[in-house]
């Protein structure tokens, strides 16, 4: 048990009951600073947010009802159906879906990676999963051992043809923001294939990014450079990494198996789910809410990014219960294929240029529904600096709500917007637990707090009202 | 997937590696401000933690090994051993046992509270745990369901005579600091029984102080009032609670059966476990860093808080492994007898006072070991405003681990040092989470996360350095 304060709760019921009495209900709309009016606004927001959301039940729908559906997958084609069928129900103005063409690779039958014949162990399996746009592989060669891409050129091709190389430099744990971490590790992950392809290389495993060391394998995408074979990647668990690594110092030969069965079939039709609130004011500046709606095919998708997508949808629902009538067009964006080839957000860029729709603002949920920290911002060099003065003189209104502003990145499939020079902004819930569950078959509803992910949508609709009534 | 920044790391990354190279390390203990000493020793203490902590090790023992811990208990006494024997290993200036007798309240066989032949589901049983400090029932009576204390004055003893009091008012979810909405509802576990009894009720039934709808009771202390019959109170359940009071407007009449078992054996001798590192320049003047050892008799006590103990006793550790001496003496207190009659904390504060030690700080960690968001403090009016003038200063360099500083409550353990007017200091993590498993046989050592669990530990080392060399 522990005795917490209740006095600023206390002060700020008593100030809102007063601005409740004194303060006109049309100074919503304002657009001149009105801190009082804000405060009660945002305030209801997270009131509502707390005692009579969706995003929850409707994460479950997605993770349980649906699960995991990458791109391409009959799951996906699922997810474009319902939710877009949920949106129908928010009495927006318009609700559609924006077609454009995906990939379509498919993990077949499970894969297997199996150290054989180790002296002291005999043969075990390494829990894995192949890395999504992997080809398959049946092969088996012995390990070679990396810590990063540039040791590959320092080893040659003497050392690596025929070799399987084993990347294993763990994400740091020292940085404070695990994206950090991630950042200085994933280029393991998305160009260890070919450069080790590039010296003769047969296969690569990969020390999974999270930061725990734990059973479950984390996939992710990779990029081949044409330049060279393409060779099968997997991602093996930490625990897995830690092992293998431990057999090569105590072994000093290891030889693994690998099986995948992946392929990559002809790209499929899928769609970008799109609903809006036509702007009172200015309606062809567009404020864009949204997350991906495809995750990668284990789990449920549910941090990544089930959460972002329940959260947008669940921005627009709040603000048409609220009856606020926003200036701008406020529009909640499904991205598909962000994991494996970001085509929704590019396509939803190409066609918001060719119809020259002006994008005030675009805030992507992409990392995970935990507790609220803030916002992080971004945009054109030729504007930023500008907006970021502009927004940050709204920070303290999100201070009572523990937001805090940073500028930093933003999200994936917005990113193809920068080029209009509005202003990009990613939703930063607090980091610590993301890299437990992130590509993972952990990443499951029950891993969601049904209040964080509440908050989460309280805060997004809370910047999306700020950016609406005072611009930028 | 998400793109976020790096280039705040890297930049401190880069000033720090130049400080390295002119800063000359004494200067880590001087008094005037030296910004870049303190950020370099700050990022030593995180990088610490996150690479080489044993809080969460301990806390695994003290979860798995050990378990629940109720004051009395044979594994209380075992906590205070094996706390005690851990401190022995640390290098510490002094290790030692404070004596103070401690309630034993048991719970006896497991209690059962079943709705008796209801028209439509017949019998069942509600999850429901004892309060602590209740009285043993067996008895069966009619149930009156009500919202506040104040209601029973309205109700008087004609409603209420031989009637079972159901309190049924939930934590309010729209407080964002969930503490708020404990504050605002556990007046009906604490004072309830009493007011129930004054006007002839047999026994309470208290919905649990949790915000989740689930299946776990929490349990917690009650206040007896000695003006009135004791009667027996348990918690059921937040599903519970809805169930019987669905039944209640369904079928107007509900007969419940209670049976408790529990019982207040004669106090027992038990002990604060105490080891500190002795000041350099100001010996006598004292800064406690501490949590409480004693847990509820269910689940684990993990959160509540097996966590503030692991992260206090880490906190000195890490002090020593970064060759840190201090100007005052740190303490680390493990307070026995926090959840069930504040014994440790008094009898620490009389020692105190006895002695006349000046407890220039005072910071507890018990409200969980989840990821931090800053600290909370108090003291006594006459000084608090010039020592909060001063913490705040402070806060900037803090910032870079997400920490901000508020006004408010500290923690239980540590208010009876109020009088000695040092500053109080409550470790403030996230709330959210936090209700979920407070008291409850939920409250297990695989809800804590470990990164999480390290930035708390780091966290307090860092204000307990900074309190350290710069005063008050």
């Amino acid at each position: 048990m522990k005795n917490f304060p209740f006095f600023h709760s206390a002060l700020r019921f008593l100030a809102l009951t007063l601005i409740v009495f004194f303060t006109h209900p049309s100074l919503a709309n304002a657009q001149t600073a009105n801190p009082d009016a804000d405060a009660l606004f945002l305030d209801k927001i997270y009131d509502h947010a707390l005692t009579d959301s969706r995003c929850y039940t409707w994460l479950e729908h997605l993770s349980l009802g649906i699960g995991h559906r990458i791109s391409g997958s009959n799951a996906a084609a699922q997810a474009v159906d319902w939710t877009r069928s949920v949106l129908d129900t928010l009495g927006l103005d318009s609700v559609w879906l924006q077609p454009c063409m995906v990939p379509h690779w498919v993990r077949g039958k499970a894969e297997q990676v199996q150290v054989v014949k180790s002296r002291r162990y005999g043969s075990f399996n390494l829990p894995a999963l192949a890395l999504g746009g992997s080809v398959a592989g049946n092969l088996k060669a012995e390990v070679v051992e990396v810590k990063s891409l540039d040791e590959l050129d320092q080893l040659g091709s003497e050392k690596l043809r025929g070799k399987i190389v084993f990347f294993n430099r763990p994400m740091e744990p020292t940085h404070i923001r695990t994206f950090e971490a991630y950042r200085w590790a994933v280029d393991q992950r998305v160009g260890g294939a070919s450069r080790a392809a590039k010296y003769g290389a047969v296969a690569v495993l990969v020390r999974s990014m999270g930061l725990r060391l734990d059973d479950f394998p984390h996939t992710g995408s990779l990029r081949y450079d044409s330049a060279y074979a393409l060779i099968p990647a997997a991602a093996i668990s930490t625990n897995a990494a830690e092992r293998l690594s431990a057999l090569l110092r105590e072994e000093g030969r290891v030889t693994v198996s690998v099986r995948m069965n992946c392929q990559t079939l002809p790209d499929v039709l899928s769609y970008n789910v799109i609903g809006e609130i036509r702007g009172a004011e200015r309606p062809e500046d567009v404020i864009v809410i949204g997350g991906h709606l495809d995750s990668w095919d284990v789990g449920h998708g549910a941090h990544d990014d089930g959460a972002g997508c329940t959260q947008s949808m669940d921005v627009l629902r709040m603000l048409k219960s609220t009856a606020y009538r926003p200036r701008h067009t406020i529009r909640c964006v499904l991205f598909m294929n962000e994991e494996n080839g970001l085509r929704g957000g590019k396509k939803y860029a190409e066609e918001a240029k060719r119809k020259n729709e002006f994008h005030l603002a675009a805030i992507e949920s992409d990392a995970g529904g935990f507790t609220p920290r803030g916002f992080s911002f971004d945009g054109d060099e030729s504007v930023f600096a500008a907006f970021y003065e502009k927004i940050t003189s709204l920070e303290p209104l999100l201070k009572p709500y523990g937001l805090h502003f940073s500028k930093g990145g933003s999200g994936a499939d917005i990113g193809p917007l920068r080029a209009m020079k509005g202003l990009l902004c990613g939703y930063a819930p607090d980091s610590q637990r993301y890299f437990d569950y992130h590509h993972t078959a952990d990443d499951t509803f029950d891993k969601v707090n049904k209040r964080e992910l509440e908050l989460g949508a309280a805060s997004m609709a809370a910047l999306v009202y700020l950016l609406d009534k005072y611009g930028l």
